[in-house]
C-alpha cells in the first residue's frame, strides 16, 4: 500500500521548503521530493545563491564601489580570477543546503530523493536514480519544481564556448570577452559581474529595454551606467545565428551585425521543469514553456494540486516564491480568509543594486491615477557621501492629495533592504509625511526617504503649470 | 536699529539646520549665528561625520569585515597609516559643509559668521574674530550650540599624549597602544575603530557596563566582541591620576591599577558650549555641565528661548538633535498641536554597529510590563552567510497577547538602517505578524524580521512554565 500524506510537495526550492515548513507547522503529514544533490533546488545550487556569492567577491576584490574615493584604477585585488570569485560560494551552498536539511527533519517533513511523476492526480512516483521506485499518496499536490535553462536546437551549446548560466558557474577561466544573449534578470545581472571584472560583454537583448517591468527611469539610469561601465548594449535586437569559429563565437543580429567573443552565455527562456510530471495523468497541462497557470491561492485546474515558484511564471524571484509556498499551503490547509497581500518588492542584483515596491510611473500613466514624484539622490545625504555612491538614488510615487505612497524605487547601494522601509510605509497606509516626521538614524541611506518625501511635497505645493514671464513668441 | 529677525539660532549643527530650515519654509526671518570655520558644528567638523570617515576606512582597509571569509590575517592593506584613515574625510566635510551652506542661501537664511552672547532676552551680540560685532534681535532664540570636550584640571593635556576626541582627528601617526578613558558612544566607538587597525587599546570606564542604555543583551554581546577583537575593558574603574612619563602615559585607576600605553584619549564628559553665551542677562542658568533644561517641546525656563541637540544632553546624536530642531522652530511658529513622537532609534557606530528603538529588556521588566522574546542571527539567513557575519542578531521584543512590537535591537553589519523597518512597524502599531506575512527581498538582512518573529512567536506559543517529567528531588 502507499504511504499516505496530507500534502505532497515536488520540488524543496523555496516555494517547496516554506510550504513544507508551513504544512508542518500546521500538524500536516508532508512528503517533499527532490533529487539527492538538488535540496534547495536552483536557488541554492546554480541560482541566486551562487551568483550572490559570486557578486560578493567582485565587489569586495576589484573594490569598485570605492573608485570614487581612491581613484579610478584602484582594484583590491589584480588579476581576479574564476577561482577567486567562486572561492566561496561552495561554502555557502554547503551550508544553505545543511540549514534547509535541518530544518525539514525538526519539523518532521520526510523526504524522498528522486524524480516525481504522477500516476494519478493523487498518486506520485518518486524514482531514485538507480530505477528503484515508491508511490506516494496525499489528499494535496504542490508543484514547485522551478525551471531549467532553454537548450534551443538552433544554439549550439558547447562547453566554455556557448553556454547556460548553470555551466558559467563551472568555467574554470574567465573569458576576455562575453555576448550574453537575453536582458533579463539572470542576463543583466552576470552583465555587471562579469564587466565589473574586467570582461569585455555585449548584452543583446530582443525588448527595446532591460528589464522592462522596471521604473522606465530607473531601467535609463541603468542602462546609463552599465554603458558607462563598458558593457555595449545592443537593444532591440534579436540573434539570427551563432556559431563557433576555432577560439571565436559569432553571434549574428537580425540586423546583420556580426558580434565576435570568446565566449556566449544564453540566458533566454527558461523552462518550467514540468516535462517529465506525466501531467497529463494529473489531468494538467503546461503551456509551450512548460509552466503552469493558478489562481490567486495558487491552485491549478485541478483544484487540490497547486503550483508555486519560478514555474509559474514572472516575476520568478525567491522571495516571492517563498511567499507564493506559504500562501499555497495555508489555502489548502483553510488557514486563509482573505486574498494575500500582492505588496511584495522586487530586488535585483545588478551593480548598482535595484529594488521596486508598488507601482512605476507608467503602470500609474496607464491608469490614468495621478501622482506626483519626491526624489534624493544618495550624494545629498551624508552616508552617500561616506561610502562615495553619489549616484544612487530613492524615488517615491505617491497621490497628491492624500499622499498615501504608491510606489518605491531604489537604484543604488543596499537598495533591495532599502526598500523594505517603504514597502511598511504602503503595507500600513502611512501617508509620506510620516517620513517627514521621523527620525532616521544618521548617517543612513534611509535618510533619503525623509529627502525625497520632502523633495515630492515641495513639488506637489507647486503650481503643475507657471506661466512664462514674457509670452512665447511664435515664428510666423 | 538692530536688525530684526522672527528667530535667532545660536550654532548651525544638525539642531540649529533644521530650525533653521524648517523656520524659514514657514516663512520667517531666520538668523543662524556660527563661527566661520565650524558651519555645520561638531557633527561635520570633529565629531560625526569625521569619525564615520574614518570608521569607512577601517573597514575598507582592514578587509576586517571578510576574515571570516578569506582567513583571519586577511588584511586589503598592510600597514595602515593616520594618513589612510584621513584620506576621505577632508573631501567629506568640505563636501557637506558646502551643501549645508548652499541650503542656507537657497533659503535665504541669514548667517551671521561670529561668535553669540545675550545682551537680554530678545537681542544677540554676534562678535567676529576681529572684535567688530553687531547686535540683533528676534521674537525667538534656539540655543543649538552643542557640546565641547570637557578639559579637567587634574588631566595634564599633552599634545599627541594626552588628548581628546579632537585632536584625535589631528595625529600624524597611529599610536602603538592607547588607553582611552570613558566607555560612552565617543569613548567606544573609537575603540573599535582603533583596535581594528591593530592598535592595543585599553577602554576604561567607571560603570560597570558600557553604553548602559542599551540593551543588556547587546552590551554583553557587544563587550564580548570588543574583548574577543583584543580590547581589554576596565569596567567599574575610576581614573585617579594620569602622568606623562616620557614615551608613555600612565593612567594609575582608582584600584591602583597602572596602566601604560602610548596615548591617552580622554572621552569623559561633554560640556554644553554655554559658557560665554551671557545666559544670565538671558534669564538662563545651565547646570554644572553647561547643559539647559527643557520641557518636551524644548523650550528653557524662558519661554520664547528654546534650547536643542547635545547641548541638552542625553542622547546627544545627530539624528535626534535634527527633530529637535525641527520640532522646536514648529512650535515656535505654532505648528504643532500634538507632543512630538518619541519613538526615536539610536544608532551607535561601534564595530559591528548597534541600534536600537523603543524598550529595552530591562526597562520592560522594571516596569512590570510583560513582552516575549524573538531573535534572529544572521547566519540562520542567507545573506549573513553571503557577508560572513555570523554574530549579528536582530531582537524583538512584544507584548505576548496583542503581539505589537515594544522594541527592536539590532546588533551587526548594517543594524542601524535595518532598525527603522521595526521602527516604521512600530509607528503604525502593527502586530509583528506582520513580518510573517510580507514578502522581503532574498537575500537581505531585512529577513531577520521574519525569522525573528516567527521564532518570538512559537515561543510565545509554549506553556511559560513545563512541569518537569519527574518531580526535581530535593536534598534533604
Amino acid at each position: 500500500m502507499s504511504q499516505q500524506f496530507d500534502v505532497i510537495i515536488i520540488g524543496s526550492g523555496p516555494a517547496g521548503q516554506k510550504a513544507a515548513l508551513n504544512s508542518a507547522k500546521l500538524g500536516k503529514r508532508v512528503a517533499l521530493i527532490d533529487r539527492e544533490t538538488s535540496l534547495g533546488g536552483v536557488c541554492i545550487h546554480t541560482g541566486t545563491i551562487p551568483s550572490k556569492a559570486m557578486r560578493e567577491a567582485v565587489l569586495h576584490l576589484t573594490g569598485m564601489a570605492l573608485r570614487q574615493v581612491y581613484g579610478e584604477s584602484y582594484q583590491v585585488k589584480q588579476d581576479i580570477t574564476m577561482a577567486d570569485l567562486l572561492y566561496r560560494t561552495e561554502h555557502v551552498v554547503r551550508t544553505e543546503t545543511e540549514v534547509i536539511r535541518n530544518q525539514m527533519q525538526r519539523n518532521h517533513v520526510t523526504v524522498f530523493p528522486g524524480t516525481a511523476s504522477f500516476l494519478d492526480p493523487h498518486t506520485i512516483r518518486v524514482t531514485r536514480k538507480d530505477d528503484e521506485f515508491q508511490d506516494i499518496k496525499a489528499g494535496h499536490v504542490l508543484i514547485a519544481v522551478g525551471t531549467e535553462p532553454a537548450r534551443p536546437a538552433n544554439v549550439p551549446f558547447t562547453p566554455g564556448k556557448v553556454i547556460d548560466s548553470t555551466e558559467l558557474l563551472t568555467l574554470k577561466h574567465l573569458p576576455r570577452s562575453m555576448t550574453i544573449v537575453g536582458g533579463g534578470v539572470i542576463g543583466t545581472e552576470y552583465a555587471c559581474m562579469l564587466a565589473a571584472v574586467g570582461v569585455k560583454v555585449t548584452l543583446v537583448n530582443s525588448g527595446p529595454k532591460l528589464l522592462e517591468f522596471l521604473d522606465d527611469e530607473i531601467i535609463e539610469a541603468l542602462q546609463f551606467r552599465l554603458r558607462d561601465g563598458g558593457i555595449r548594449l545592443r537593444l532591440g535586437e534579436s540573434v539570427a545565428k551563432i556559431e563557433v569559429h576555432g577560439d571565436d563565437v559569432v553571434a549574428t543580429l537580425g540586423s546583420n551585425k556580426a558580434v565576435a567573443s570568446q565566449t556566449l552565455l544564453y540566458c533566454i527562456g527558461r523552462q518550467g521543469a514540468t516535462a517529465n510530471l506525466g501531467l497529463d495523468k494529473a489531468g494538467l497541462a503546461a503551456d509551450n514553456r512548460g509552466r503552469l497557470k493558478v489562481n490567486e491561492w495558487y491552485q491549478t485546474s485541478v483544484e487540490h494540486i497547486y503550483a508555486a515558484g519560478d514555474v509559474i511564471g514572472f516575476p520568478a524571484l525567491a522571495a516571492t516564491s517563498m511567499e507564493q509556498g506559504r500562501v499555497a499551503s495555508s489555502h489548502m490547509f483553510h488557514q486563509y480568509t482573505e486574498a494575500p497581500s500582492t505588496l511584495y518588492p522586487l530586488g535585483i542584483y545588478t551593480i548598482p543594486e535595484i529594488s521596486m515596491v508598488g507601482s512605476t510611473e507608467q503602470q500609474l500613466t496607464a491608469a490614468g491615477a495621478p501622482y506626483e514624484v519626491g526624489i534624493a539622490r544618495y550624494r545629498e545625504i551624508a552616508r552617500g557621501q561616506l561610502i562615495a555612491d553619489p549616484h544612487g538614488l530613492l524615488k517615491l510615487l505617491f497621490h497628491p492629495q492624500s499622499r498615501r505612497l504608491l510606489g518605491v524605487h531604489a537604484f543604488g547601494t543596499g537598495a533591495t533592504e532599502l526598500i523594505h522601509i517603504g514597502q511598511t510605509v504602503m503595507a500600513a497606509g502611512m501617508p509620506i509625511d510620516y517620513f517627514v516626521e521621523s527620525v532616521f538614524n544618521y548617517p543612513t541611506l534611509a535618510e533619503c526617504y525623509k529627502v525625497a518625501a520632502l523633495d515630492g511635497i515641495n513639488r506637489a505645493r507647486r503650481p503643475n503649470y507657471e506661466a512664462p514671464e514674457e509670452p512665447i513668441k511664435v515664428a510666423a
